[in-house]
């Protein structure tokens, strides 16, 4: 590398949580006002320097912790932003390497909340500093793809879920409404679920039986690495 | 980022041809020989420093045509490593971006070959230099994961195709036998091929129809992300 070159490490974190206006549930994702320049007093992700002993991975849990108190579970390489424009001038170039984590509303609720730190709806931001708005563009495509073949789904849930549960995580991502009978059938051919014998009872409803993921299938699945 | 840090660009370009002993398809990479220290005279997948002015994608293409000749069509950020035990020492401290790709055999054969440039069978490496082994092996996994739900296979592959030669390409990523029934009956329910009306004809066999790919699924999709 000629020149000067810095590395950052930042993490998109989703939740799911009620819309402010329609109550129904919607990612969410929590960002940190900028303190200096460049783009002092704009929104970014929560990330901050590679400290010069650390890994990614132990990097974006630090970052995150300093500034969000979150620490979830499930933090996972997102991928490396590194085009030439990123920063207003060549001189402060920075590539960032980006990672995600989905949480759980309660996980979410753990975290830290100030003045410059906020949750917001992920498809309602606004204008983010640098190229973070892309970022988590990307991080929402990345993310709406995954939800349709692998059990990222179970991330926002808890051990065990009905499939109305599911599916109701399913459509807030996807961000439209799926036929009942449609998604079981899909679920059921997958193999990816287990039929407990516990049911939910209680509600208008009658009681509904609770599934839970294959734990044969792994959640965040990084084969030969073991980054952490 | 305290201290001096290099970021590098490598890529896995994976080919299928022969086994040299079983004559049956496998997964082959390049590689090319350090004439330099460290790990002089270890073989290490191509690559090399981030240039100034280019961005990550752009490098990988260039690092690769400038080692082995190769520019495949299908290029797509696999993962950064930044483990701070990847050099020999930290002073020497190098974040790698790698990049893989996929190709068929006319296009491995268009590349160089020479004392310094090879391709391996993936499974039957030697010790490769610095954590390349362990980033070839995390290329194998992620691929032997990705063929069972993409349209990935279609990049070893032409045009169209008959139902056998993608049984084919699936079993050598794979390293296992697939059962041509339960094989065909998975792919007609993907809803991935198109049945074509043209057929194989010649050989033992009787006239195999011929499939393609539906286009309106993107083989490299990197969606909001426009890199090259």
């Amino acid at each position: 590398m000629d020149g000067s070159l810095s590395l950052a490490v930042s993490t998109v974190i989703f939740a799911l949580r009620p819309h402010p206006r329609t109550r129904l549930p919607v990612l969410w994702v929590p960002l940190v006002r900028r303190i200096r320049q460049p783009h002092q007093g704009r929104w970014a992700l929560p990330g901050g320097p590679l400290g010069a002993e650390e890994g990614l991975a132990t990097s974006a849990a630090r970052t995150l912790q300093e500034t969000t108190r979150l620490s979830p579970r499930y933090l996972e390489q997102l991928y490396a932003f590194g085009g030439t424009d990123r920063a207003p001038t060549t001189a402060e170039r920075t590539v960032s390497v980006v990672y995600w984590a989905l949480v759980r509303p309660e996980e979410a609720d753990a975290g830290a909340v100030g003045v410059n730190v906020q949750w917001f709806v992920a498809d309602e931001l606004p204008e983010l500093a640098f190229d973070h708005s892309l970022i988590v563009e990307y991080a929402l495509w990345r993310l709406r793809n995954k939800v349709e073949y692998s059990r990222i789904a179970a991330a926002f849930l808890g051990e065990s879920f009905t499939l109305a549960e599911l599916r109701g995580v399913h459509e807030a991502v996807l961000q439209r409404s799926l036929e009942p009978s449609n998604f079981r059938r899909q679920i059921e051919t997958s193999g990816r679920l287990v039929a407990t014998d516990a049911y939910r009872t209680g509600g208008r409803h009658r009681p509904a039986r609770l599934y839970r993921h294959d734990r044969s299938i792994q959640l965040s699945d990084n084969g030969p690495l073991t980054e952490r």
